[in-house]
């Protein structure tokens, strides 16, 4: 299994850690310090090595930080864990804040003491970061101190060591494009900027830039590394050997100089020693490099990763392998739908649903030869009122069974060399009652707004969210969380800067993988998620119109459950697009669905609605 | 006629007024002069004696600026102005200039002379503005010079006297809310932050907090005058006498003293010399201002106009009274439709029927006892092809008749003492081809999404924009303006800050107004717009939903022209609003209207339409 479903939060070590890392405090001067989530690369997962805030305070969501001064000790997180830090924390030893409304350096402003002088490791903050948080300790006559070390790692005697993740090449049959190219194109852009080099700091760029992939985190295949391109094409990749065998090396070799990924700052050094401008994109690089360039003479200058968006506008092989994957991913979730299909309600637990589709994601990707690599994320596997809980990660603790007329949403993904994918699914288990098939018909009717949607070139992720909203709202309902983010090719099922949602600006371009997921939530009740991912592309020519427009096209191919739609509901375009879906999905998928008892379910789960007028 | 026909431009005495100007310029010891269309108000009408730009350069529309040095004479204005800049400025003097891409700043930056000495009039520039200019200026090594007098003014030998429009008192029955509440309000928001004082300087709001209104711009019924409150309660108004009688005197007496307009910087001057803290709005003061209390030892404070939103935010008596003006507006509406349609397609010109309009909305207005007080901007009114520019203002060199087949666009409104109205139809002139009906409805599919919607607190313009657009935007269209801008009480037919446009940030309040006008223009061939105004609102409960929803009331009632409507491309939903709002148009108009074939005439346009199954 690819996820585990411990509670993995240890809250009894808190009092006494929390003590040592005070104890230093003194000894370094300063009055407080900053535990982020993040790791040195910024990255959504972290290795356990790197798991500093978990350490310290037993809690595991995937965002957060932790404020320890001598008196206080602030767990700040967003309302999606404000329960989840409740449990796993030591509440004698920590109190909770808010990380979207009062962040750390919110609270600096109003509640730090005068004088406040507080130490950060430049390793884990960015450069954005790091200016919000001296901007408030100026508003206290405070102090940012930039520690040589981290504090907490001279106290966590059994800290794990750094992962060393074999790194695998990302052939052109599935990038679709040379790691040449790709620098060349970096290096020309640096030229035209007039600037020396470039830093890639992102280990997701420095594996589209190089087509390598990794194994160093959990769930997303890019290897912890940084990278750096000159102006003249040349580039250095920051490493570490013991990842690389022989045929890596040899490729590696002919674009760029592998190096130590310890020697980076050095390098940075003896390339800012003459004053040469570096672009470094401040919203992802640790402030460390930042400083480093500085300290010996350089010029930062700031700006993008490079990467992000050529990164994020997928070409044709990268679309293709991906529509690949999705059609493999589709075949496994018909294994698996008709499977818990022919399940008894209160028969099946939502850890053995998980199992049950990572097994039938691991079978099809060994019949097809594409092997599931890895999840793209923990599943999200809720049962009745569980599913309400938006970003729910099923434990031991809080596993219960599917039980009859409860829908049950999975939301899941899987990596494969040819493309990551993320879907979620809910389905009935018996008989629904009637109000929850009308939000799941409310949901349905948003994923159909997205995905029959034209929009002019220009259009950006803000512009779209609400279409997929409209009918919520006329019914008094909402979702909590954006319409859609963007996903990588074999690597982050989270990659920006596409999204659709209603604080983004980035417009949407040519190839662009997003999700289109709306959703419903009824605390304590039910929840309802229906996510397809989908591509930006040139929409046919429309006969009449005077411009040319983007439209998607939908990747995802699964069933969506004919038993909780109201068809009265549904317009005649919507109930067209349901019914077109489903007889596609039925065409694509049954030639790869191998089990007779799986190609029945199939065939059943995509009969076309009938028409109902409605009005 | 509130409204002249006549082309206003005077090309011919550019060259000469140019030439004058530059040596001026020389005297002056600066390199260039920018000379906007702007007044020392920032209003969207200027008086007869603020028309700087059109006196100097011939270009009589509402924006743009001129930029005049010793070698070039550049008028910048946006898109809608191009074709009308080549057509109304001697081309041996001027060029034209991008106000929108590459206005005065970005031409300073990329050819703007080494030293460049820019010099301007600080009444007729915001601090906003001048921050722009000083940074381009900065880039070039250059610098800002601000004037004391307006050289242009020097040159100007028959420039009009400033006008003096009488002032009327709004009372409570209009304005709902109490000057002295008003004030108070204001004052105390003024303790909350610390600050001695607040400078009111666009004279709607001077207007609005006042509850007084003026005459000295066209359209727009507030007095040009400035106002100042105190964190005590205690207030100024800036305000010529020779526009106040005995009976306003006394009013404004019990709010606030009345001083002459001259002695604003005098009074700022005084309150500023302790170094007292005063709030000024960058993007609506004159920098003068600004500099006036700086200079004389204060402290600007920079904040938003103090009664931007909540003169946004109508009251209910504010409301009532938009909608009575409404409907008022609506019978004089159908009056105009009526004999519009009684006419021989061919017979009408585009000024005959901006003249029947005015005169029906003059009819309904003395019937009724509350007379027309001004058309609240200058009636749009074009056939065919000329309803196709977006801002067509028809003179008597573009007038043409409404000819059999097309489509006829009339954008029009009023001012009443208890609101301001703003109406857009287009009607069929005999019959219209299938092609244009079919964009006819799809316009109306917008204005209906948006009718229509629910949405929760918090949501934006920018989030409902796209909701008017999606249906054309399927067919391959869009439209290139906002889908809806605020509306005043009797003031400003354009009030901000509220707008329905991808540009707007704004959280949309109950009791704003606002106008619903998607549209469709094929230019050389037709256009179409439709336009209502509503009004923002706490929605009914909706049973099922979860929380509470804002959604739009109508204001604007006239029939939709059914003629142009395909109802196979209408949903249930749609068809059922458009009946239904024809119903209620019906209901509510008939009382008001007199005349009894317009009687018969509002009964058959509004007939309910038929169901057609679509899909």
């Amino acid at each position: 299994m690819f996820q585990s479903f411990e509670n993995a939060s240890a809250p009894q070590f808190g009092k006494a850690r929390v003590g040592e890392l005070r104890a230093l405090l003194q000894e370094l001067a300063i009055d407080g310090f900053l535990v982020p989530r993040a790791d040195e690369y910024q990255g959504e997962y972290v290795p356990a090595c790197a798991e500093r805030l978990s350490w310290l305070t037993g809690f595991t969501g995937s965002a957060g930080v932790a404020l320890v001064t001598m008196s206080e000790a602030i767990v700040f997180v967003d309302g999606r864990y404000t329960t989840q830090l409740a449990h796993q924390v030591d509440g004698s030893v920590f109190t909770g804040g808010d990380l979207v409304g009062a962040p750390p350096a919110k609270w600096i402003e109003t509640h730090g003491p005068k004088g406040f002088r507080l130490g950060i490791d430049p390793w884990l903050h960015t450069a954005a970061e790091v200016r919000r948080l001296e901007k408030a300790l100026v508003s206290v006559g405070g102090e940012l101190v930039l520690l040589e070390a981290n504090p907490l790692d001279a106290i966590w005697r059994d800290r794990p060591a750094e992962p060393l993740g074999r790194v695998s090449i990302q052939a052109a049959n599935v990038s679709g494009l040379l790691a040449r190219e790709k620098i060349l194109d970096i290096a020309n852009d640096l030229k035209k900027a007039d600037a020396a080099a470039v830093l890639i700091t992102d280990p997701s760029s420095v594996a589209w830039v190089f087509n390598i992939r990794g194994s160093d985190v959990p769930h997303t295949p890019h290897p912890l590394s940084r990278a750096l391109v000159r102006a003249d094409g040349s580039a250095e990749i920051f490493l570490d050997k013991r990842k690389t065998g022989i045929e890596e090396e040899a490729y590696l070799a002919q674009l760029a100089t592998q190096k130590s990924p310890g020697s980076f700052a050095a390098a940075l050094a003896a390339i800012a020693a003459d004053g040469a401008k570096i672009l470094i994109d401040p919203e992802v690089a640790p402030y460390a490099l930042s400083r480093a360039i500085e300290a010996a003479g350089g010029v930062v200058i700031e700006a993008g990763d490079p990467a992000k968006l050529p990164r994020a506008c997928k070409n044709t092989v990268e679309i293709n392998g991906s529509a690949a994957a999705h059609l493999q991913d589709g075949a496994a979730m018909v294994e698996f739908l008709s499977w818990l299909d022919g399940q008894m309600p209160g028969s099946v637990s939502e850890i053995a649903a998980v199992t049950a589709l990572e097994n039938a994601r691991r079978r099809v990707g060994e019949a097809m030869q594409n092997p599931l690599k890895d999840i793209s994320f923990d599943t999200i596997s809720g049962a009745g009122e569980n599913a309400a809980i938006i970003h729910y990660r099923v434990t031991t603790d809080t596993d219960r069974l599917l039980n009859e007329g409860e829908m049950f949403l999975i939301d899941s993904g899987g990596q494969y060399v040819n493309g990551t994918t993320d879907i979620t699914r809910t389905v009935a288990i018996g008989d629904v009652p009637y109000e929850q098939c009308r939000f799941f018909t409310l949901v349905l009717k948003g994923v159909i707004a997205i995905s029959t949607a034209r929009f002019p070139k220009g259009t950006r992720g803000v512009d779209l969210d609400p279409l997929a909203r409209i009918a919520l709202w006329k019914a008094g309902a909402d979702y909590g969380h954006g319409t859609g983010h963007g996903v990588g090719s074999y690597l982050s099922v989270h990659e920006g800067p596409q999204r659709i949602s209603r604080a983004s600006q980035q417009e949407l371009l040519p190839g662009m993988i997003l999700s289109n997921e709306p959703g419903y939530y009824r605390p304590g009740a039910f929840g309802i998620r229906i996510e397809n991912l989908l591509y930006v592309r040139e929409a046919e020519d429309i006969e009449g119109g005077d411009q040319p427009m983007l439209g998607f096209e939908t990747l995802t191919y699964c069933p969506i459950d004919r038993r909780l739609v109201v068809t009265a509901l549904l317009n005649g375009e919507e109930l067209r697009w349901l019914n077109d879906y489903h007889t596609r999905t039925r065409d694509m998928l049954m030639p790869l669905v191998r089990d007779p008892k799986a190609k029945e379910w199939l065939k059943a789960a995509t009969q076309p609605l009938e028409r109902v007028r409605h009005g």
